[in-house]
């Protein structure tokens, strides 16, 4: 079977469009930003994920016979532009933020210079791939956050949105900070950790709890996890449970990793209770596991309660960011070539702060040298260059007479945007997933406490050079001139 | 490129469930139930959809080398376990119910009678897709319950969580009640109406709205819908669109479907002051869409409030199931074989509403015979044989002193579950898409619209024959005995 083509992965208007441009020989090269304009979950801050499956995409953005023949049957496009889709080929520029790092709202995500009708073809896969899997990542981060140093586990996958959402929501997880997940098909294809151990079922398809629980201890000496749930936690699955371990013990089996999950019921009273007799009975290094509707809020507030769980899986509330569905990205126009320059376009919006910002950009995030910490982040025109050797000062784009002014050499910086595809060519190598996961726990090292804390954070200021904002200003009151 | 197996799609857990009945030569034949226990987003109803895609994963079960090589890197499944999966087929026999059916909590929607290892196997993909394509079937009937008889279109491809969101989504969208998708990958796969027209980059990238505009009107003269808010709705928008439809009719070519869309703003105030001047201008036919973060409850809203839209563009809070993201659905064991006939089994739990229903089940729904609505249904032991003729009657489970007596020939049957494989051999053909959708359209007419309101909707009542009822409180007495 061949693998899905995802080329038709576009919005039927991105088609109509192109046709346009081609009608019009109107294929001049744009400039489109990807960017958000809210942290999801009322976070303070995002984490982008999702480009190495944007890169796949582009790389193998093709149009094949079948479906030619499938936009032919539309009858709404002429034979020359079918002609032109039959050899189309992605051969522009692509700057992104490599995945796993803290980003915040109004940053282009993903910067997209080519010739018009490729820039809009590749809209929505772009904004897809990259909208679920920040989504997801964030999620993620935020549970991980709550857990405060313990293992999160993703055990989304029989609620996740279909079986993409499953396996690339699972990588964004273990992006966003979970040390793997239930999703064996994630667990190959991103080399990750495949987590879990036995069910409900498992227990019920015996004669009786004991005899499941050691049937599953015989099987899987190295890490036996027992789910003590499924008649009646306290009275049954826990006492059985020690009776296994001991039994165990007293052969002289004892497994390096043991201890038993809990799934319903009051997890702060249960798991209280189960230490207390597994401690009794001389195990105190059992783990605790829990999983029963989970997310950052439930695991703060059942730390807070004194809980004895040191290991969580989360399932649907993650998966599927069950607060906050989506992530919201958009994709605007900002330039259009015109000779060797390029002209800055702006979309307004009754919504001030919904007025995107025009022309060629960059982002430079400044970090406090002292302590590592990030200052602000800014949004200047690609051409600017800026020193660490010079004066830096900043304002808030929305309420300029806000300004903090940074010595030269006391704050460090560093360009967010990489270039991912140059002429088509792609000149980017995507990390494995654990690197990811591993340089976005060092990302959230950047960021203060206040910053990352579940309810009403700190927000890091994300300001406009000079420039860009006098850029910006101009072609808002040009606009204002025309009416 | 290979298409993506789907066979390690599962949970680990699974696996090593599977390697510990095989290492017990435990593999019995076992029946697994599919079902939901709260519709989604406060609905009365759900709509069942997935069916199809279920078909095809169990159709392409197997493990290939890449797998099997796979699992033995992960050092937990032994090489006779490995034999085995690389000859694994599934060869149980599956009951569903058919995509676009009405549903209600507790029924099953799908019975997989199989040995224990292949039951468990498939659990967590047959969960994944009837989940996620049931969620946004039943999302986009309340969606378009609310437009009232005008089209809804699905657009929420960007916003989707990862492509097959988008693709089996937008098919789910569509089987709810959509007249199409902007997912052109969708639309071509299941032969599905592709929709949409431009957007605000192609008026930027017009030196003006006005030549933007024409510049449409000119390619697309069989259906011309102009979005309009890109600088400003009712002062250059409109009246630029107005002027392009003067223009057409005096050239003769007034196009014969045409009109504007708004996708920002007051669309109440918008929509109404858009008509007045469409209507003075002469273009009383022209059709005012809209696509601005919409659902069910604003079109609700905005159809109270007499806004002129008589189309709808509905993205994100479709796509996602926004309010309600997961459907829920569960996958729990109700009975073993032993010898000819089946042992039931329960799960038991604190919430009495959470006690599984055992035993090897099938569903009737019983409709009135004068009106064609659901009087109720009723779930029964497989064996249990109901006709017409006899005399019916029906109690609450949870509140057994609520009866209902149906004479005989007053209400009709239909049993749900068809078989869909038998020995492991598909069975049943799945229909078109657009046939399924006219289906649905079909089982929402077997409503009565106080089940079909979106707020607070009246409840279906699914109720248990009186022999499965007692079964399962012998089940339950016996258990407690057993503590």
């Amino acid at each position: 079977m061949e693998k899905d083509n995802l080329t038709l992965l576009t919005d039927f208007y991105e088609l109509t469009m192109m046709q346009g441009y081609f009608k019009n020989n109107a294929n001049e090269t744009v400039i489109f930003d990807m960017f958000y304009r809210n942290n999801p979950s009322g976070s303070g801050y995002a984490i982008c994920a999702g480009l190495e499956q944007v890169i796949e995409y582009i790389k193998e953005l093709h149009f094949d016979t079948e479906d030619i023949e499938y936009l032919r049957g539309l009858n709404l496009f002429d034979e020359d532009f079918l002609g032109y889709l039959a050899d189309f080929r992605f051969t522009g520029d692509i700057y992104a933020i490599p995945e796993g790092t803290v980003v915040f709202p109004m940053e282009p995500l993903v910067k997209v210079i080519a010739p018009i009708m490729e820039a809009q073809l590749v809209e929505t896969a772009i904004l897809n791939i990259v909208n679920h899997q920040s989504l997801i990542a964030t999620k993620a981060s935020r549970v991980v956050y709550a857990a405060k140093g313990d293992g999160v586990m993703e055990f989304g996958l029989r609620r996740a949105q279909g079986p993409d959402a499953g396996t690339l929501g699972a990588r964004a997880a273990v992006i966003g900070g979970c040390i793997g997940t239930s999703n064996v098909l994630c667990a190959k294809k991103f080399n990750v950790p495949a987590l879990g151990t036995h069910a409900h079922s498992w227990i019920m398809s015996f004669e009786d709890e004991l005899t499941a629980f050691r049937k599953y201890a015989e099987l899987y000496p190295q890490n036996t996890t027992l789910l003590v749930d499924t008649y009646d936690t306290l009275h049954s699955g826990v006492p059985h449970a020690i009776q296994v371990f001991n039994e165990l013990k007293e052969a002289g089996k004892k497994p390096k990793i043991y201890g038993i999950r809990l799934d319903s019921g009051d997890l702060a009273y249960l798991s209280k209770k189960a230490r207390k007799m597994l401690d009794d009975a001389g195990y105190t290094d059992a783990v605790i596991v829990a999983s029963s509707d989970l997310d950052e809020y439930l695991i703060d507030s059942l730390k807070t309660q004194g809980a004895a769980i040191r290991s969580w899986g989360v399932g649907t509330n993650l998966i599927t960011s069950k607060d906050c569905p989506a992530f919201g990205g958009v994709y605007k126009l900002a330039a259009i070539k015109k000779g060797n320059g390029f002209i800055p376009k702006i979309k307004l919006s009754e919504n001030t702060w919904k007025i995107t910002n025009p022309g060629n950009k960059t982002i430079y995030r400044i970090y406090d040298k002292e302590t590592g910490k990030i200052k602000a982040d800014l949004i200047a025109l690609a051409d600017e260059v800026l020193s660490e050797k010079d004066p830096l000062l900043l304002f808030d784009p929305m309420a300029t007479w806000k300004k903090l002014y940074l010595k030269p050499d006391t704050y460090t910086l560093r360009e967010l945007l990489v270039p991912v595809f140059i002429a088509g060519e792609c000149v980017y190598e995507s990390p494995a997933v654990m690197d990811i996961r591993q340089n976005c726990i060092e990302e959230l090292d950047t960021l203060w406490d206040e910053t990352k804390r579940l309810v009403n954070p700190h927000n890091v200021y994300v300001d406009l050079s000079n420039k860009l904002f006098q850029m910006k200003n101009e072609l808002i009151s040009d606009m204002n001139l025309d009416k």
